[in-house]
């Protein structure tokens, strides 16, 4: 096995709070082990187009506490050709990379498994992405920062809870994950969380409103997940005021100020931790893996598992949890 | 001029941060002059069904930080009606209540004003809205804090903006008062700010959006107030798209979490030097007026002069600043 | 086996963020399980005081975002003596609690676990302290939300290094246990780390400050946990200043501040979850046992193993990470 | 009088939060103007090196949010002899800069009026401290975001004290100026405030927390700022320890954190208007002047009136205000 040389670290996909970090933890680790960094920008399309940069442990000064990536992210096309592929091969060979860490989510991880197998390129992958929604770990980057800024916005909204009869929809991110929306949801205090994994009738939810009513609940919170059946918050409001107009309903729509903010203590430490260990199994002959935490243990999965497993992460309990707190 | 000896203070209308640090401030610098002091809850509401309490000292202990208003605020259009009115002066009567402190905004006034001329009660009024809509006043309680609020949204899209080519439309309160949004929108380095006030054609954007486009600037933020005649965030994101295309847009309500909160320092002092000027003036036997800060001096104008002035408080070299800003 | 009629909940020892999010849980899903809870205040003193109070749903109505426990804590030598227990059980006795749930450290598990064995009443212990140092969790309520606080701080003093040579210490909780130190300082990109369990001589964070200066670093950062066996923040910085003046040194001690502040979503979601699980540990006979978290799961630890056991937390690796990280 | 081309910036003395904002207005304001900039680099020790980089429009994107300041400052004591400004004149003639704006306190000041005078170079003087010590202006920029950060700190204290008779002392910036001391003491609902303006006696002080215990209060918070003539807060706390141990004290020493963190709006609008203002009066001629804000109106003061003006900023009502609140 021939020693490695130059590690070259990307972001690609969506960004998340945390992706600095780990860039960081990367660049210094590596380092460290008297290895030469390369930072290409913009993902795959950086690759291909070969935008890249020397990445000296100056160059990661400052960043651990930003939000976004300083390497920037790209959805990147060609890059599922071979042409493209190609392409972003000569670039990295040219520039003596001689493996990859890849910061993103699931589309990033099957982009890299599919070039490290045609050019025989070890690669690590590191779970950026605030949906919490990869195999194997516990929690991706950016899921707790996320679950932070939410929470944030529902404590001001209850704030505002002193005039009767509100309803409140608050529309957080989840396409196909209800990760943050449940949490959020939990730590918010939520009266009701719509999630895209679970069918939630209208009816079912006007008959929750009904009871809060009779107990006198003055306002109440319910949280949407953008990828819930019943259409975003706006649909549900309005779906729900055709038939109940008890209450009078207000809707925010969050949208993209979750991914970003300043990382939280937790993703900082889990990206510090799995950017070191990323480069560390890459220093130790793993070629093609995942990093991960289960517990409190950084470890690694095939990428192989990693991208045929479907890891359902909703906490049917927590679900349950979510009711019983609303006796 | 009968000596006060009690004061009923309330909260009416929309809530803002810094209702509590008024109602402790009012209740404060009334016990400290020996002047008792009733709670109303519910605003004017409370007044017409006899919501009353007593408040000590403790009653407002740890509410300064707080967002809301404890005295609960509600609509109450029975309060327009000589017959509500009366029932309210029955209760304040019997409560010995023989002066008023109001908290709220032009509604919150009006109401003031009637009742205190028909039936000879002094009151104070200070202005409590998020909206800085008020006359007689350079700022009102909680636009500083919702101003915050919004920055801290802005910043937080700002991180995510690795993406190339994203156009945020992120929508302020301020259905008649773009005083948020161009506050926020250059507090925040908005690229374009869409006002109530003024009215922005969706080419003039679509032309600016252009521009930003030639400068290769690769994300834009658009501040849009509710109030914009174009009408909210996602009608205007909606109409910029169907002409350009070229940015990939993403919308963000923000809602009624911008009226909750902990104050911010500036509303805090603020509220607390208006609930003791409040006081003061009733002892000094003012007997209907609102309460003010031009520059860093309280003042207080009559109700009169108040309800007729009309404050164009848009301040159009911040507008110009907000363009010059985005050179 | 008697069925639990009546939980009785109670903080004990310092305070810390999520104890009431803790408090909350167990109050609703006892009632969920028609269980009636009293609410015992100031710990043991309140235990032996006779100061209790019924609580209902609503009387952890909007605590789950709150800092600090409704509930108050307080030391009590006198629970110490069998005399003041008798007191203690007397009171329970009589107002029919026939299980317990604390919430706390250390020294309140040992009361529970005595008291709980002298009178055969079942308790479950919820571990609530900043200092994440007890047996049986991965984490402990607050934990979390004080590594936050710190590395607001640490992020905002990062801000004004614009000066040459300016070495900031800065004190954070922790007199026998390291972790607050080790992980705020790992996530806020601290220098260098004094911690009660290591021994770092004066003369090594000298030697190691000399080579910063070689490497142009213009500012650096030095986290002491005031446990620290060099003494406080202040003599740190004294004796290096003694024989190392080429930087400026300024000192921060943050003090009781970290253990404030809303619980962030971790402790929040944390603090349900074990008080949830604390309730149906006893309702499933579970007699004497601390509620933790080893990974994703909730998980009950006898009282005897978890006041036996010594757990050291310290994680030896992040230590060598936050050395790497200043390469 | 010559037309202005080129404008020189730089930031000086201590860093506050919204110089960075100020920056980017100057800059952006001359470019509108089709004026250049040139960035002068850590005072006027870069003035007198020649540490000058060009400022275009995109060298100021993304740092209007960013606390401390990107063109660094240092204390300069050759550029208080001939010899140093003769340098400094040099390298500022050689950039072909012909007018400067300075950003920072009575030091910065100064250094540039007699530079202006000397060499005949139009200056204008931007306020950024967070101590509001100067003259001309209602608010210094800075202070604003300081006094939130001193009340976030105290909010996190006031949490705690659910334990009994806790006497909590909290040194806030300030060596000649109470004014954050004093205005984040009353934002944050402090039981007493020492100042540097104010000689305080320790007898003083336990008389009032006497009084305080004779009410029952619980537990209580005295704001120090660092020059109050008792000493530091570890002083006072000691002192009043040895003469009256009813409460358990603690303290905490905010100490730099203060001076960073992302400015507030208030500070971000401040300084827009002020960068703005600042370069528009030198293109009107305006050679010699400070920058401040009086109400809501950007004014000009004579640096000659600025530099001898000794303006009183602690407000005396507002001492009054913070004793009254404490009923």
């Amino acid at each position: 096995m021939k020693q490695i040389q130059r590690i070259g670290v990307y972001t690609s996909g969506g960004d998340a709070p945390g992706m600095n970090a780990a860039i960081r933890a990367v660049v210094r680790t590596a380092l460290y082990n008297n290895i030469k960094v390369t930072g290409i920008y913009r993902g795959y399309e950086g690759m291909i187009e070969g935008d890249f940069k020397e990445m000296v442990s100056r160059s990661v000064s400052s960043i651990l506490q930003k939000g976004g990536t300083i390497l920037k992210s790209a959805r990147c096309p060609e890059f599922r050709t071979p042409e493209g592929r190609k392409k972003a091969y000569d670039n990295v060979k040219e520039a003596g990379i001689d493996a990859l860490v890849a910061i993103g989510g699931d589309g990033t991880f099957t982009g890299a498994d599919i070039f490290s197998k045609e050019y025989d390129i070890p690669v690590m992958c590191i779970p950026g992405t605030i949906d919490n929604d990869l195999y194997g770990s516990d929690y991706t980057l950016g899921f707790d920062t996320a679950n932070n800024t939410v929470i944030d916005a529902i404590d001001k909204i209850k704030d505002t809870a002193a005039s009767h009869n509100r309803l409140f929809f608050v529309e957080v991110m989840g396409r196909d994950s209800g990760c943050i929306a449940l949490n959020a949801g939990v730590a918010g205090g939520a009266e009701a969380i719509l999630l895209p994994e679970k069918d939630t009738a209208i009816d079912e939810l006007i008959d929750m409103l009904e009871t809060a009513k009779d107990q006198n609940k003055t306002s109440m919170i319910v949280i949407v997940a953008e990828g819930d059946k019943n259409g975003g918050a706006y649909h549900v409001a309005q779906r729900v005021n055709e038939k109940f107009d008890y209450f009078d309903t207000k809707v925010s729509i969050l949208g993209h100020l979750q991914r970003g903010g300043s990382p939280s203590s937790f993703d900082r430490v889990l990206a510090t931790r799995m950017g070191y260990f990323a480069v560390n199994e890459l220093l130790k002959g793993n070629r093609s893996a995942t990093v991960g935490i289960r517990g409190s243990k950084i470890i690694s999965t095939t990428l192989e598992e990693a991208l045929r497993g479907k890891e359902f992460k909703l906490d049917e309990e927590l679900v349950t949890i979510s009711q019983v707190m609303n006796i």
